[in-house]
């Protein structure tokens, strides 16, 4: 399998992640972005949308990063590791409803802080727009009550166990704690403990370090 | 099986659809959106975001759209009829990828123009922004030459199999199309024909019938 993307992408971090939790054999192939190589044919072959990443194993190839990880998560699961819980319905369907929290209600929030406040001057050089900062923490400050009630009531987002819905939410998560945002989860205690619970995982360990350069 | 939500809601009926076509047994209770009853505390229970719809199946209650149109799919699934296509690894992943598709480039161009031009002036007498339409058709454009693309190779989005893929486009779509907006299909007659296609289902016909009150 060979995954075309940018390790310090969220998106590609999302499926280096799913990759390493598995432990599924693979090769990152990292595309020049400055250069506008996602742009070029040769990558708008694998993704019509010109966006990383996109992967390919033998004649699939695939797109979308959650897209990705489900296939990933299919391919590799064992009986004590299935990430999306398929053989049970009520506990996949819980998978699925918090898989889709994220990309619905978590995401939309916290995308555009990461973006601001730490792609833009950290990547970029570029100044922040601190309005859209301020609004979308007040967004994130209402998702994290929901969760805070969650995680009162089951250690993972899905249930008692850990499953692809939590791993999802690593990227832009570790990102956010890169910038002075980040204390905002010292606010909901369940929510912080579950972080440093999904966090302390050796997967989660080694995608960090590649995320920030390290 | 009880579904509580607003038969012309795009994500109430994005889940009707999914039951007609499953032949699934249900009710629908519907919400009174204008006095709030979807934020008070007896559907905040059942999803703490406050939003519609919601599923309730014995003990099971289930949020957001896209997760509950899985479970119906799966609950009901029989040789003849698997919308997921989860006994075939390259298939469901290729139905993944295009739920994806919806969710992450289809929905968030649509969206916007369906609220501006439908429901805003329709629904609530108010006036559309005429910017937020122009913009968001330009985002549709690129989105329709990607399908166009897709669908001058495969008959629907996921391969030559009507998937739930194909069927978590309706919602929005049939509103668009009952706007002058619904024009831009006509550049695009692969689109076209898999959108005529799709919509001759009679489930399609039923929970269309629903969503315009007639």
């Amino acid at each position: 399998m060979k995954l075309y993307g940018s390790p310090g992408a969220p998106c590609t971090a999302r499926v280096l992640l799913c990759l390493e939790e598995v432990g599924a054999e693979y090769e990152l192939v990292t595309l020049s972005m400055p250069t506008g190589e996602h742009k070029g044919p040769v990558h708008l072959a694998r993704n019509p949308f010109g966006q990383i990443p996109a992967l390919e194993d033998g004649d699939l190839v695939l797109f979308e990063s959650r897209a990705i990880s489900r296939y990933v998560v299919r391919k590799y699961k064992t009986k004590a590791s299935d990430l999306l819980k398929e053989g049970n319905l009520s506990e996949s369907t819980m998978v699925d409803v918090w898989l889709e929290v994220e990309a619905q209600q978590y995401n939309p929030a916290i995308s555009p802080i990461v973006f601001q406040s730490f792609i833009l001057p950290k990547m970029r050089g570029a100044t922040p727009d601190q309005a859209i900062i301020d609004t979308n923490l007040e967004k994130l400050k209402k998702v994290l009550e929901v969760y805070e009630a969650r995680l009162s009531n089951s250690k993972y987002l899905a249930g008692d166990f850990f499953s692809l819905a939590d791993l999802s939410h690593f990227s832009y998560t570790k990102y956010l704690m890169a910038t002075p945002y980040g204390s905002v989860f010292e606010s909901y205690p369940h929510v912080k403990a579950w972080w440093d619970d999904i966090t302390s995982r050796p997967a989660f360990k080694k995608v960090a370090a590649g995320m920030m350069g390290s």
